[in-house]
């Protein structure tokens, strides 16, 4: 697996469907600072999906910052995408790291211990501890957000990199990180702010700040 | 691409929820004679579409009928199936083809003439002219009917196998053999009818009568 830095990572809005509000917030998240991008898209086709892979890895590229793909394993080998994130209802850890091979990123929702304790067996390379909070953002999610009490929980069972979304701003980000998280992963943090580039330094100033490399 | 009988494809119901009744279907299409099985599930998370896949394949196996994956090369990837089918709105023929290889099946959606004949340019093995006639099943199907006169010309426009779909029965069966296409492809002609197995019989014994191979 290549070196990644999980520390602040942009999952794009799929509501904002407009092709050009989209990249631009897509720019704003890179300038500011995103270490990695995840693309989610629910509602497209795989043709549209495709073709907003493809631009969005053009973009990520000239950051040098690498691009994940929600689910969709076609998605990311058709554009050679760094990795993909799965939930898990997608295909099995296994049989996408056989598919992708060693040398991308997979990573993997979590959320309870249980599943945490299971990815320790997993061939992945992260998971996503979800929700951390209460969020509106992801419709489909209907567990109970695990809290600083989860984290630390899971923390102690999993062994490899941690990273947590759902209700992540500002105002609770380095509690999160004290807490024993490797990084954030956010969407409405970034895509409702007012100023996107602006909400996306200070996240990484207050990364910085709690001692974790960005 | 493997040689593979084209005249008698059962396309899946995705409207059979139930695993029991939806297998019990498969069945009765292979023993009746389906000559190639096309897993289509446009509702279902990734993992169960995994599922249904992996144990549609093996019953195909059984039968030594090939097995094609509507849109989802991840999929087909994942269950190693014989090819997929995709349509306008899914990844690109070229990029299907490249990461599948030459050995796999590809079918490609086609509505008009100017998507018959740009598909000569492709690398796919056949086309599927879709709708052939009206049809309730596949909602999103907005384009017209081609009917006998759209078979026809676009007999004469593409030089590969000819599969045509969209409310195919027995009663028309002979006509669009008789017209041209290389096959046909059914959803409720098998799913709907009082006995699928039987009604796979009856419409392969029509196929045969035309002069086409099963």
């Amino acid at each position: 697996m290549r070196n990644f830095d999980l520390s602040l990572m942009y999952v794009t809005d799929d509501r904002i469907t407009d092709d050009v509000a989209f990249f631009a917030m897509l720019e704003a998240a890179l300038k500011g600072g995103a270490t990695i991008i995840q693309l989610r898209e629910k509602e497209r086709d795989t043709l549209s999906f495709y073709q907003r892979a493809m631009r969005t890895k053009e973009r990520c590229a000239l950051y040098d910052i690498p691009l994940i793909i929600n689910d969709r394993l076609d998605i990311a080998l058709a554009v050679d995408a760094d990795g993909v994130h799965i939930g898990q209802q997608d295909l099995p850890a296994g049989v996408t790291r056989k598919l992708l091979g060693k040398d991308k990123i997979i990573g993997l929702s979590v959320s309870n211990r249980l599943q945490a304790q299971e990815a320790n067996a997993l061939d992945v390379d992260y998971i996503g501890i979800s929700p951390i909070f209460a969020t509106s953002t992801k419709r489909e999610d209907l567990e109970l957000p695990l809290g600083m009490e989860g984290l630390r929980a899971i923390r102690k069972i999993y062994t490899k990199a941690i990273t947590s979304i759902g209700g992540v701003h500002a105002g609770n980000v380095a509690e999160i990180m004290r807490n024993g998280s490797d990084g954030i992963a956010v969407v409405s943090a970034i895509s409702k702010a007012d100023d996107p580039e602006l909400a996306t330094q200070q996240l990484k100033e207050i990364i910085c700040q709690t001692g974790f490399k960005t």
